[in-house]
């Protein structure tokens, strides 16, 4: 598969490899493909699927993913899905005590994006759906992965558990910009609003609004902080200073 | 619900609410329950959904998330399934020319995180499946959140997408150290290690290994550099002792 564009850049092509480890359902491994794709990654591989293949559930549920789907490789064991990498991530809900560091999902995908860098082979295995990576496959991993979830509802499925890792991968080498300003005109000059407050000033002293001199002052104090905040575009103060006008007008004609 | 634990300490039960606009399948909206509880948001909102309510798929697919599916609501309008809220983010694939700041999910998580902080009632907003929110939606919005994806595959189904701004959530809330060492023994002291190093490279005297001065004086760095960046425990040292120890023995046997 040819990655074009942004996922390119950031080197998805040598993205990790996704391992599942004895997956249950076709479906899952549907979704996963489809998951894997929308973070740029394509490698994916099983390891002893409990169904057959080619499977159509998985067709469907890959919704398009073919690019993953096409080039996914079925392997007898772990060690031969994982001979050629140099680094496995394993992920499993419950740390349990092994002598493995453990990770965040954001974390793994960071020293991910660093060992593909330099160059390393990385694969990130996932076990079957309802039990789980045991022991052994856990053994064959250099760090454990843990999404950090509610203790009170842990209920993250396989593709799900896929999507946010591959999200993570993604993230970790974008350089989209976390916020960008809603683009359009730029505010009007200090000059400009100042024509404008005085302007406003001047109808609501003509149309008796103030009342007193002490209530004026404070008024034209609160009126003024909040354009200032706002800061209207040109447009928008002559769309204001048209509205002003139109009901200074009303108004007057009103106390006439 | 009452959330325990970390999701508590998290502030998750002022999560944000999650509102989807029009969704057409009752499975997805099942789907979204299940993502929302696992990241420990609660507060889901529906407005004219297309299917009715109750919805077997959507049960289902909830995977047991009933805390969020029982105090679900149904509004006739977006303005009425907003009207508590101080803060609306949309979702949306394509950000349009709007005068709005368009934000990453991170983004969006990090700033929701402070307005919950300052007592602020937060929504994100999702459109329906197929076609997404139109601009008459993102125009009732303070911000637009985009998740950025793989430009040659977007294909983030409404489940997803709410899975991934619930993570965010609750990652930017989350206090899970990034990564822990692997617990388990300290290395072994230098001392202790050169102490196995000396009687290391005298076994391999012993048994003719270096076979020059030169070749000794680079050879035992290279054991030296490669042990230093180990670290190996005190039991591991042991371990290898017992390895040479035995080895030399059998190798002396041998030469003579």
């Amino acid at each position: 598969m040819k990655l074009t564009g942004k996922a390119a850049r950031a080197g998805a092509e040598n993205g990790p490899a996704i391992l599942l480890f004895a997956p249950q359902l076709g479906e899952n491994v549907g979704q996963v493909a489809r998951a894997m794709l929308n973070f740029g990654l394509a490698d994916l591989r099983l390891v002893r699927p409990r169904f057959g293949w080619p499977n159509a559930k998985a067709v469907a549920a890959a919704a398009g993913a073919h690019a993953v789907l096409n080039r996914m490789r079925i392997f007898p064991g772990l060690a031969e899905a994982a001979e050629d990498l140099h680094h496995l991530f394993a992920t499993t809900a419950r740390p349990r005590e092994l002598e493995k560091p453990v990770m965040t999902a954001e974390a793994a995908a960071a020293e991910a994006r660093r060992l593909v860098g330099e160059g390393r082979r990385v694969g990130f295995l996932f076990g079957p759906e309802r039990s789980g990576l045991s022991n052994a496959e856990l053994a064959l991993a250099d760090a454990i992965v843990t999404i950090p979830l509610n203790p009170a509802f842990s209920s993250l499925n396989l593709a799900q558990a896929v999507l946010i890792c591959a999200y993570e991968w993604f993230e970790a080498g974008d350089r989209t910009p976390p916020r960008r300003e809603a683009a359009g005109e730029p505010p009007a000059t200090k000059a400009e609003l100042a024509g404008f407050l005085a302007f406003l000033v001047e109808e609501l002293d003509r149309s008796g609004f103030f009342r007193s001199p002490t209530r004026r002052r404070s008024l034209v104090r609160a009126i003024e902080v909040m354009f200032e905040r706002r800061r209207p575009t040109r447009a928008e103060l002559n769309l204001l200073w048209g509205i002003v006008k139109q009901l200074g007008r009303r108004g007057g004609t009103r106390n006439l």
